[in-house]
């Protein structure tokens, strides 16, 4: 017999804290003080039914991975747990207003557009946690910044009519020279969450990257793969070592064809704006003083199994439990690609993670410019492929990256805010606009195939000047007059 | 005995569409699929007459040449065609209001200040067709901007009573070392098109070029010179080299004396800007996914006949059809223009297409600054034109060219927009106040002639450094407090 | 008998123009076309009192120059003469009360404050005469802007308890190494005009040029000297070499110590701020066409005399007449530099006219960065003095220029305002400024006289890069959230 | 028996002027002209109570030390003194409501935030005195800005679980590298004064600085450090030699375990903010002229003992007179630092005085990478402890003072505005909030100690590149029409 709301609702304190999920109850009394967000959030909800917040945030497995099953209490009649009363905020009453008036899927020209879209529809906290960057944030904006210190030396006279650009990554060929690359809690941004993707890359013929951060889980994303498409696998590497091969063996299994470790991240970043869009005003702690708090973030919450003790004989290790290719995700200078190489390994993202890690850290584009003449110079430029993510939005930030030696680039979350905004025609259609764009740019720059593409259709010269003007002179621009344009005639 | 309009409404539909164009009705059911503009905008006037929506974007002899005369249904009394009550929008009785009291000429002092006055008098979709450009339009404001990095080293005590700015260009002695460049339909701007700067030029003294997709036809503009008025002409190569060889061939025989092949659009350019302004807000296609839209502004509809396949091989065949001085258009770097050298062509014009094509190409005053030290150390500096075009706003923009090598440069849109706004008297004050300005200029610079300018006159060390400032510190900046000037005392 | 001002009052127009100037009458009609502010102007006040239009701009000595005698009409009884009821614009009302409400002397705390507050109480057309600069006014802000792109390399303990930053400028010894340099039509700013100017230099015990331009007569500015007070003359060199002749000989009889002639102006600068400023809304010619307006601003009106064809040979026929030292005002690059210490001139001024003639000329500061390390690998560095003007608003820029070579700087507009604002106290209390400014920086860079300033004090790296951001990415910042900063509780 | 206020409100002028403070009468008549501050402030509170005015600005000891014991008057009976009826002004009503309505400390993030809290709840005139720096404020942004152009090299595969950033400076053992440099007139933020900061510090184990002039006393703020804490003396030469060995070996007896004489403040920084935060409009002298006003802010009324003779050989002295470590703080170029190691002192402070004395004074950060290299080369890279103060907000500025050779940066304005905005646990969560940044970016950077930071992970080019852009094209810019994201629908 199923139990009833009224039972649930009794152990609603920190010494008896039961939750609903999915129409089942759960004693997570003891699980309080080891939950990775925190106890605050879950307490919230004691006695209640929390669905809709640890939906988006935990695959579907967590509960039965990391409770234990004797606290499993079974099912509950839905129908005897009071509804809450929800009062719509007035800032949720203007989101909804605003999706009413929502542009429509054909006025997004571009991928910033589907940005602008999301960030008007989506959920404050969801937005907070997918565009926020470490610190700062200067080297998220960066990363896309630093495309528009690249400028093109185009060839013209070239027969262009027949455009090729489709290529080969660890060995797949795909459509166009990029993969849809590992973000994490899917579901903050779309009810079914990261298959979407999948779906999206199969008809491009893409490849997905799945992360270990996903709200659907591992195998919910392999399964919404179709006939021969392929994916790899993003991994946080786990402190308990058996965990971590069970995942990459399964993965193995599954069919993954690449294995990509994060190299970034021994800790999560700090996201003050993530941080500061979970605030709620409630209760003043003034007097807590030093202690800071605990509640940063979505991200921070979800990570704590990291090993930060990751090194270069783990390496190693990977290469002895499993035959995918391995990747590095986030090496950021000439003198970690020259060791990877050397370990063997096949491949490396330059990247720094979106710009959610350490702020000043440079755009992989940049590391790109810094990499490759070193490796040319030692004639090693065709034993590793390298890749880079990060700020990639137009078609002719992957030619520029192309040009630089670059096998392939990652992009993230214009497709995140694509599918969080119109759903799987979103990430179609922005696929589509860059395979558009694309094709244009390839013409542009006089090259009817990747291979083509190289060093001398490119100037550099500016990418790696990271400087800022001088403090501006705000007392003399404030006396200073305008030019203007010819003024109206006076209105009658 | 004319057809009534009842008659012609009766065909208002996909299965049987004619429309009415000039007072003529005309059958273009078989036509819609064809129509480089999408079937689309021509089924919005299926039944009625589309002589307004029509005139601008198609030269005087389009439905001549390109429908079937079995579908010219011929005259219609045009008494009896219904007239739309058409109800002015909000924006087009702001435009009406703004044209009322629009500024007097001789408040234009400058270049930019028609453009002022043209943005507030156009038709929305008129000056989005103009005044857009390609992605970003980052190289768009780069061609002028380039000009702001170039810094003069004017030389004292010259007598420069006497200021002679007179050059030739492919033998063509001119007042002034500009051409008004080509530039596509003239008629959005003015009710008479191309004509107008035809009449500019020849007041002024300067050469005009003809461009291939004017809303004038060919003749029409030839037909305007006087005297020995000097015209080139703009070449767009069609698939069908047939057609490129009568246009040529014809123009020859007209007089034109130049033939300026446009070698940087193998395929004509997104321009977003113009997309944007013709969307109109009917109907949702959000299912409609991954399918782009076909309707990407005036640019891609008239375009398609550019052939994508052009290269070095047909300056071959050029050269053996014409005995006109061929120049390649659109060069973007020294190698290209020391392969134009070696092919045999009279000259170069280093462009950009005004920011229209690939977004993040160089300006072509940067270009010429790259080409000229290659060209002079080894002594071909004298082998060829060269020309520039692309954000020329200013006399001085004009001197720095000259001063950097360039035979003369070439002015599209400023004349647009002072022909859009005053019709060719702003045309002709334009060009006056150019002329001002070059007197001014010439003589702070220190020279009597153009022969004189020279690369000692300018400081281009800024030129080539692409580099975007480190994204700006949001918190930093927000919590200072500028500088203030002294406070008046209190109102009482 | 004087004249009555009905009799004046009947010579009204182009046929027959009497205007009343300082209470004489004046038969201008043949003068008209001759007018080098064109006739309109004048023809404005035809039968009528120009006094107050007439008096800025012209010295008092004008009409005797300049009007064959036969058409002095001689006196008119002014009581006689109807007083135009003039109407206030809301314009001039505003700056009425801006007036009433200007902040006390004692808030302005440097001399950027005097310029806010001249601003404020100007009327418009003189503010526009002086703060206007050539073109897009770039020049005019870089030379301040260049200022800031040299930063000092302080010594420490250094016993700087006595300052001594007195000097000599051409064998005069002066308080502070600065002079008051020639700047036009001072009684627009104030009516007693540049004497203002004289007096205050007096007081501080510094050199004053006297422009050619003035609104007082030469001698008015000589007389108002006291003592043996130093002055110096300015000069554009008329077309007509007796008059220059003889204005030069009676400036050395006068006991003028130096003589700066005007090199960088054979032709008065555009400077579209103040044309416009000068545009009244009456009638429409859009019909004139190709004809630009002769009403150019005050600049051009006012210097039709100036000589062209000023040329080097000229500088012989100078030494030849005159014993005073000669300086060449408006030296732009080294190699012009060095022509003049080989013409035996006595000194130089790096200027580009306070950026009122060729936008995008260098700053002075830049040329004296450029021009110093030439001279110094010759061992010619003493062979001249070096002067610098524009932009010096602050006196660490006095500071920089002194590192950097030149023996003094010249300061214009600043003192303009301050005199505009405040009249004398204010120039006073400008000067003031600066010295105390002088005696901080000298300490705080760790000299204790002017002799002790070199080049190791300052890092001048940056100052010769000319050149601007990539445009910026319109999209991609209008979509991104700058960070913000805690927020306040919510209103209750 | 006490005085009454009676009796003390006679002596209100300036021929017999009294003052309370702390409920004791002071007879200042004589003392007015030698006030550092000016007598004009006394003159305000002749007669009266000038307790809450007083206390900020001196400490405790002020006028036991400076004031004849003959004019100490004695107690007062406060109960007769007339309380003032002291009108709020608007402003202090806003601050009172701002104050309410403060954001609570855990909305606090990171530095910046504290600074922008304490912006709001300030009074004005402490706001002004902390927040202004010298003339334009140039340096004073430069400071954190120049961090900014200071880019990472991340490491990779480095184990990072253990994190140790202990360090030691001058011989104490620290938990992070930076100390809290002394900052003038803490009570000006909060009653207690500098005395919360000894206390964080103690709490963090950090040294604190104690500065000459504080609000607390030398002793008090001694007093307040618990067991072993350690702190540093910051010390303003007072030109009576005297005075300072008394006030050296007075430190050094109660244990002060270093010396920092300041070495850039011959003279005190002019702060315009400052100054004219202190102007009130009453009365008007602008007749007064050329006198500069003497109410130039807190700084300079405090400082006129400041000996600007102090040199070289005073070094020699004081390490004549005291055993403790002698750092120079405010060298700026390396040939001081030099010069200061051939002296025989343990250290120097990178610094420009928080931007408050020179503007143009390059960044500490930026001297420290001119200097290292120098110092390397010699191999006297450990023959000096090098600090570097200015612009540190964020752990990884402190990150990149170390890797470029930095033992330890100081920090001030930080913690002041969190004492003012919180006390002492606003100080307590702003170490706490560095040292949480402080582990994650030694992690991200791939360094578990100090010792492993090191130059290569740091890219410094563009770090002494001080430009700014050419001026604005003003004219341009506004008739450009930035690109836009799509549009909503329109509201019905």
């Amino acid at each position: 017999m199923p139990l009833t709301g009224a039972e649930v609702a009794k152990h609603n304190s920190r010494e008896s804290c039961w939750v609903i999920v999915h129409g089942k109850a759960y004693d997570v009394t003891e699980f309080l003080p080891e939950h990775p967000g925190g106890p605050k959030i879950i307490l919230k909800y004691a006695g209640k039914d929390a669905t809709e917040e640890f939906e988006p945030i935990h695959p579907p497995d967590t509960l039965d991975k990391f409770l234990d099953h004797a606290k499993h209490l079974g099912e509950v009649d839905m129908n005897t747990v009071e509804k809450e009363a929800k009062e719509e905020s007035a800032e949720e009453k203007e989101r909804q207003e605003r999706i009413k008036r929502m542009p429509i899927l054909e006025q997004c020209y571009n991928l910033m557009d589907f940005e602008a879209v999301a960030r008007g529809v989506m959920k404050k906290t969801a937005w907070a946690y997918y565009s926020s960057g470490a610190d700062d944030e200067i080297t998220m904006r960066e990363n896309h910044s630093a495309f528009h210190k690249i400028w093109f030396r185009p060839r013209i006279l070239v027969d262009v009519e027949k455009i090729d650009f489709t290529t080969s990554m660890l060995g797949t060929k795909v459509d166009i020279p990029f993969y849809v690359t590992a973000t994490a809690l899917g579901k903050l941004g779309h009810h079914e969450g990261e298959v979407v993707l999948t779906r999206s890359a199969k008809k491009h013929n893409v490849v997905q990257m799945i992360p270990t951060l996903a709200s659907c889980s591992f195998d919910e994303i392999m399964d919404a793969a179709e006939g021969d498409q392929v994916q790899w696998m993003q991994l946080y590497v786990n402190k308990d070592r058996e965990i971590t091969k069970k995942i990459v063996q399964h993965a193995e299994k599954r069919g993954c064809k690449g294995l990509f470790i994060t190299v970034d991240a021994p800790q999560l970043g700090r996201r003050e704006k993530d941080m500061r869009s979970k605030f709620t005003d409630t209760g003043s702690n003034v007097q807590a003083g030093s202690q800071t708090d605990n509640s940063q973030g979505a991200a921070r919450a979800i990570s704590s199994f990291i090993d930060p003790a990751l090194s270069w004989k783990d390496i190693l290790w990977f290469q002895s439990i499993t035959k995918m290719p391995i990747i590095l995700k986030g090496v950021q200078r000439v003198e970690d690609v020259i060791r990877a190489i050397e370990s063997g390994v096949q491949g490396v993202v330059l990247s720094n993670h979106g710009g959610r890690q350490l702020d000043f850290a440079r755009s992989g584009i940049e590391v790109l410019a810094e990499v490759m003449p070193v490796l040319r110079e030692r004639g090693w430029e065709d034993r590793i492929e390298i890749y880079v993510d990060g700020g990639v939005r137009r078609a002719t930030d992957i030619i520029k990256a192309l040009c630089l030696g670059a096998k392939g680039v990652g992009i993230g979350r214009p497709f995140l805010y694509a599918m969080s905004a119109y759903g799987q025609p979103g990430v179609d259609r922005a696929i589509q606009l860059l395979k558009d764009e694309m094709e244009m740019g390839m013409r542009l720059i006089g090259c009817s195939s990747v291979d083509q593409l190289n060093p001398t259709l490119v100037d550099t010269r500016g990418l790696s000047m990271h400087t800022t003007s001088v403090p501006s002179d705000t007392l003399g621009l404030s006396i200073y007059d305008p030019l203007v344009s010819p003024k109206e005639k006076a209105k009658l």
